[in-house]
């Protein structure tokens, strides 16, 4: 079965302490004082799927795992990404962190067909980092991603300002007057201006790329309340005629607006991936509430795993049984067709896909 | 059994292709390429449940379904509305849609006796067109709302301008004043002024009339964060002691919002009109959440059906299937009486409906 | 078992007539016209768990109830209080309810022991109300509250002045000056600040001091849009370093939102203590909601009872339900291990507690 994960970054292959295993496993800087996150639906969820792949029985105690995982060293992480049986990855290769293995490693670890996403906040802070006089950036921004052999733009405004953006584009005068006070005041490392965010999100769409968007949770560095991918509302409306699809990632807790954007607009696109490692067990009541008036061409099935290959395993895992637990139900139920139910698991984990990134 | 609908529209009764029936098959312009809006919960729930009203097997095939509906012709829509099983319909008669049948014909097709809920923004906008005197306007307003008899008001003042309306009463210069500005720049067809939204809130109110408030998700058009009934609690604090409810429609994603708002004040009543239709099968979860803090005695029931009878049908048919699974649980489990289970589906179905409406 | 109660207020001893009871039933001021609150999950849960405790059969008639509730006097809430089983009460004492019994009558009802909790807001206003001079109150306050025996600090910021507290402590002259004009504008009983509430949350935490914030619903004077726990996140991010915990009390229906800042901040801790017997026997949804991404050793128990015995017994009984429930059914699917079932059920009813309060 074709498994296309439209959103998810490479791995650390390096023997992990548990402080560090525990600072990758989800978004917090690491346990507070006297807890554990492998104390948490993740956590569980690590131990009763992962610990057999390693050869350990379910639900294995965390130190014990992790005895093993160093032992295993990358074979730890071949066995773990194979087993989540993808075939295609969609990889950001936009977040610096010298401990990422690279696209062809990944490749070769989970069997599976690579492709790059471009993040753009990165694509102007490298062009910064390098020198660029901010005249000649919008001009070489534009030239990149029209060239690039990425399948889609990504973008992390939701970290740096918000995800109101603009229903309109950003004139080239303001936005170079925006990178101006950026370089000026030493801000070109984390760059947080509305006038950039909304101005590359806008130009990636005229390139003819699709826009990834990161909305719902995230780390300590982000405002959630400033996630919610209903602030997009006037941007979508705008941005509907240009042609390529926008794709709302993770949404949690806003999954049900993420999926009523998609219903309403034509070129959006939704899904769920970093909260169905995140909910664990729990994640396919996350998954059924995506789908409560998400037309299910609109949905895609991501695992956002980042760092540890455990992510990539039990993300597919956990969404594939969520998906056929909420379709099954509906099927015993009568309210669906088994072949349709077939079909409807093909447009989620590949159809939609691959027809939004023309794979 | 008495079943009132206290939200609905009119239907159309002529053939429809595919393209126009599944551009009122819910609040999408119409499905994105290579999608179909039939692959939705909405679709699969007439699939299921109208299909065989017609004559044809459970979860026919759509192009079938669709086929079968043409050949039936407008019986098609009576044997539709006639399985609803309704008693009474308010219905919104304030969308000038030429295709839309009247209430004679609504009533005679579903066996029901209808009700006019009038719309505030449309009696404006008619004066307006009608070449009505600004100044003249407010006592025109009031004269009608004092002598109607619709037995409700309803505002889309959250399409207009969102939900945030005003503590006290805009005074009537202030009023006449944004009528002009409307008028002078030629925006009197789509009026959207927060004074304007806000006086006819307020004016209708003091007419002693219900009024109806759409809250939650719409169509494209509207900024769901903006239609949040939370942003109401000003008005509603405001607004208690003058006597009318006040009736949030819909609701959804924040169900539990209006839950909360209709415990907290007297005079504010709730339903999950639309997103029953459009969560199909899952809708037994979003009546759930309603009813964890809404009191019994301040919930409604709506099927907000437009243009298609089917959507009186998998409204009706799910809303009440959904309240039986839901207290059925809890009297099974001995948390409810099966008398008190009975007086609650009384309340929520018709008279809680009866006392709020004086019918 | 132990089970420690981290959030709770005093009983009333009095007999109560219907429309007293129901007017501490629950945040509405009482019930709408032609409604009653005991037709709502909470009444269901007092008529089904709460009559039996009195001699009555299950789903007994709420005038029956309230007769033999008059009845046994003073010994309903002892023995109501009794079978709550709870071993440990925090309770807020800053309201100045008259009706409500002492910290020693409720340890002596409920068997339990009892530990002060300061309501921040009411301090004050008993400072300016005994004359303090506003230059001197800033002094006061941080003496009494690096003196106090209270084991944390309370603030009700969410209905004065909605959460979004300053990420950094107002200054001294600041405050000062916010005094004066409350003082002068003769709004010294109900403080409505935004320097008043940041100064005193801010003053807490360096004092040492837990600090608990009521999030989420509330009675009717609260703005719940303005006590989304997400509009913390700016004064969660600075705070983080001072030591003592942020408790996000009730949160709903924000729960799935407070349990990501627990995630994200070390600091951060979350309960659903007045969610749990608002939403009776649907509670459990909400418990497993919070525990979708907070991690188990971020998360309290508490009841938030205020005037009414039953709410102890309702509270205390559904939140050891509902955990025993959602743990039950990770465990019988294999995802959780019987002895973390029992570790993870000490963490959450009482060890978490016991760490944070240093109980």
């Amino acid at each position: 079965m074709e498994l296309i994960d439209h959103h998810c970054h490479p791995v650390v292959l390096a023997a992990l302490e548990r402080p560090e295993f525990e600072g990758l496993l989800n978004e917090a800087a690491g346990p507070a004082a006297g807890t554990s996150l492998f104390d948490s639906m993740l956590g569980l969820a690590i131990r009763r799927w992962c610990a057999p792949v390693l050869g350990l029985a379910p639900n294995a105690d965390p130190d014990e795992y992790l005895h093993r995982r160093r032992d295993l060293g990358p074979e730890a992480s071949r066995r773990l990404l194979a087993e989540a049986g993808l075939t295609h990855l969609l990889v950001d290769t936009g977040i610096a962190d010298p401990r990422l293995c690279d696209l062809d490693q990944l490749s070769g670890l989970a069997g599976a067909r690579t492709y790059e996403v471009l993040r753009l906040e990165t694509l102007v802070e490298s062009l910064l980092a390098a020198g660029t006089d901010v005249v000649d950036l919008p001009g070489q921004v534009e030239r990149t991603l029209r060239d690039t052999t990425a399948v889609a733009a990504k973008s992390i405004a939701a970290y740096r300002v918000g995800l109101d953006l603009p229903d309109r584009k950003p004139a080239e005068p303001a936005l170079v007057a925006a990178l101006s006070r950026c370089r000026a005041a030493g801000r070109t490392r984390r760059l947080a201006d509305p006038v950039v965010s909304g101005w590359l999100a806008w130009t990636a769409l005229e390139a003819g790329l699709p826009l990834q968007l990161h909305t719902g949770l995230g780390d300590a560095d982000l405002d959630l309340h400033r996630a919610d991918p209903l602030l997009l509302t006037p941007f979508l409306r705008a941005t509907e005629a240009l042609g390529p699809a926008v794709l709302l990632l993770h949404s949690y807790p806003f999954q049900r607006s993420a999926g009523y954007l998609s219903q309403v607009y034509g070129h959006v696109f939704c899904d769920v991936g970093l909260a169905v490692h995140n909910t664990g067990a729990f994640s396919a009541t996350v998954i059924r509430e995506l789908l409560e008036v998400a037309p299910f061409g609109k949905v895609l099935f991501s695992t956002d795993a980042y760092g540890l290959a455990e992510l990539f395993l039990v993300g597919s895992f956990l969404f594939r049984r969520g998906l056929a637990l909420v379709l099954g139900e509906l099927t015993a139920a009568g309210e669906l067709d088994p072949a349709d139910a077939e079909r409807i698991t093909g447009m989620i984990t590949s159809e939609n896909a691959r027809r939004v990134y023309r794979l």
